[in-house]
């Protein structure tokens, strides 16, 4: 189905998508005088002596930025500011009706990585956490890496952790069905941007060990002592591929058990899937065409197959994680996200698959379904 | 009565005054597939070939940035932005309930003007209009100039500009009791801030003669010449008092027919007003109290006399002024508020207080009749 011509309709008729109303309604002086002056004076006082009261008197402790420079707009590349705002609108949907988190979009008019942080950390007073969304690599790890530091409120930049949680999440399940251990197992990722970066990181501080993690980028497999590395390939390069293979993603892929697609359409050839380990795992996630055509797959070994696709099953979608999240970290009144609390909101979705489900090939939870947003903010709730 | 803990306790109970919620319901892949990815794709498409469209395909079109750095705090002063954030949400709650806008609150971590100038525009693209508040004179001046040359959305500082419209409706109905016409009556306006230089020039632009205004600091008259003037105060000047009359507020108030105050309490004694014209007006806006007290006005020959008091009769407040504009002028479209825009806004509201109103001495209309906002939303938008 084309969605094009109804999304646009839908975008024209409410003229986006997200209202801000009043919890307040103001018929009198009353009214007036309670939620704006003179009595606002008074909440004003009380948070200027201890500026944390924000949090609880304020919208600040229940709502997230959105926040996008328009770099790298869902798989359409560096649209500029004004196009990333529906997108943007729609993810601050999602926090709504997924986890009933306050979320505000938005996009910033400058690509330039100082002028970016500036402006974030010259608004987030504002917010109780920022989520970081469609900006390009490498640009998007010095901006979150920056922000964690200086900023007292939780940045998550979500193409790289939101991925990364539910990839872990759905390579658990998968491992269930082919009774492999996360800790043993061979796993080429094929893409080396900001989800690939963090699904590896992620991955080994789940179990996986880097002596089993291949990194492959459009030039060649990552290594130490590559030609053409940016600083961030070069960091994943010391912890991962430690026989230095090389040949692409053909020679990477011999014996591996698990291939993870962040890449583009139709690179994964059913040939090289013929070498890979018995009952291999393929999650082909490139948007929207994935990484070997779904109508393939049955000719070939693969035992678990996920993509990004909505209307194929094994659907892995960072939709699965990030509400939760960030509902469990405002709730925490956590300061930053830390691995501990990723891990956890990982284990959560896994965990919200019966293991009738996971017998049947089912290896992600319905994100329809609101139980999974509070399970995951329980797990990162505890976990912080 | 005192708001203080009621206020507090309002605040408490929800969190602040606004909720962000969305349009459209996600129930199910299809919903996800036109709010969200794949059908948002299409909507980012067509806003990247004409950014124009933003404002009809988001919420861009219809909301407002409430902005402050938290420098002038109502009347509490440099609070910093945490405690000026609900004073921010309040706004955002008055511009929904009174006029219908979407507007979101932004309090910015830094004071440096230069600084705030690049935080509004770097977060620019995602509004419709920038409504600047509570940051302090003579850097707000700066602020408002830079943004409106640099930017292709309506920015208005409220503080200067919302408090002008309704000090020029409030005196056009004020003029038409005592039977005097605002191009020969002569004005003192104290206080050399943001609202008053507004003011000011407001009534410049409605047919007040420069040379029948004196304005007052809390050195003295500003006249040609006088040292210790800031550059906003020497344009002042040079417009105003071509009589070079000193000798502070005493002096300037012999035979003048009105006194609008923008100052702090009890400035105003009541042996000055007896020195002024027959039949003074005297607007004494100090909050929470004005530079007469009220109970005095009896005994003086005040011929008709507003505050910024909502327990009293003639509150002069700006919430009759912003949501109305800002509607109008995100309606028309426009990319800046004109002076033209800000005659016809204080014009609609002046008219919609009726004769027989005004003959009983009333001056503005009330806020919360819906109609006025209307009423202004219609005239700006036409004027636009």
């Amino acid at each position: 189905m084309n969605y094009d011509h109804s999304s646009l309709r839908l975008h024209k008729k409410y003229q986006g998508k997200l209202r801000i109303s009043s919890l307040v309604s103001i018929k009198n002086k009353k009214d007036l005088s309670l939620a704006y002056t003179p009595g606002v004076a008074a909440v004003s006082k009380e948070i200027s002596k201890k500026k944390e009261l924000a949090s609880i008197l304020t919208l600040k402790g229940r709502t997230v930025a959105v926040i996008s420079d328009g770099s790298a707009v869902l798989g359409l590349g560096n649209l500029g500011p004004e196009a990333a705002l529906p997108v943007m609108e729609g993810k601050a949907v999602l926090f709504k009706e997924f986890a009933g988190v306050d979320a505000f979009p938005i996009v910033l008019a400058t690509q330039n990585t100082d002028e970016i942080v500036a402006a974030i950390k010259a608004i987030a007073p504002t917010f109780g956490g920022i989520n970081l969304e469609d900006i390009a690599a490498p640009r998007c790890f010095e901006i979150e890496q920056r922000l964690i530091k200086e900023l007292n409120i939780p940045v998550f930049h979500d193409d790289q952790h939101g991925t990364a949680i539910v990839v872990l999440a759905a390579l658990t399940n998968a491992l269930k069905i082919v009774k492999k251990q996360l800790s043993s197992v061979r796993i080429v990722i094929n893409g080396a941007g900001a989800a690939a970066t963090a699904i590896a990181y992620l991955l080994i501080d789940a179990g996986a060990k880097g002596e089993n993690i291949i990194v492959v980028d459009s030039q060649d497999t990552l290594f130490r002592g590559r030609p053409k590395m940016n600083d961030e390939k070069k960091l994943l390069a010391a912890v991962t591929n430690p026989r230095l293979i090389h040949g692409g993603l053909a020679t990477a892929l011999f014996n591996a058990d698990v291939f993870i697609g962040t890449s583009v359409a139709n690179v994964l050839k059913p040939e090289w899937v013929a070498t890979m380990a018995d009952k291999p795992i393929v999650f082909a996630m490139a948007n929207p065409n994935p990484e070997i055509d779904p109508k393939l797959v049955k000719k070939t070994k693969i035992a678990v197959f996920g993509t990004g696709r909505s209307d194929l099953p094994n659907q892995i979608n960072n939709v699965l994680a990030f509400p939760g999240v960030f509902r469990g970290t405002l709730q925490a009144g956590a300061q930053q996200i830390t691995t501990k609390m990723k891990l956890a909101a990982a284990n959560a979705i896994a965990r919200s698959v019966s293991s009738a489900a996971i017998k049947h090939g089912s290896i992600v939870p319905n994100p329809f379904d609101r139980h999974v947003h509070l399970a995951v903010a329980r797990a990162v709730e505890r976990a912080a």
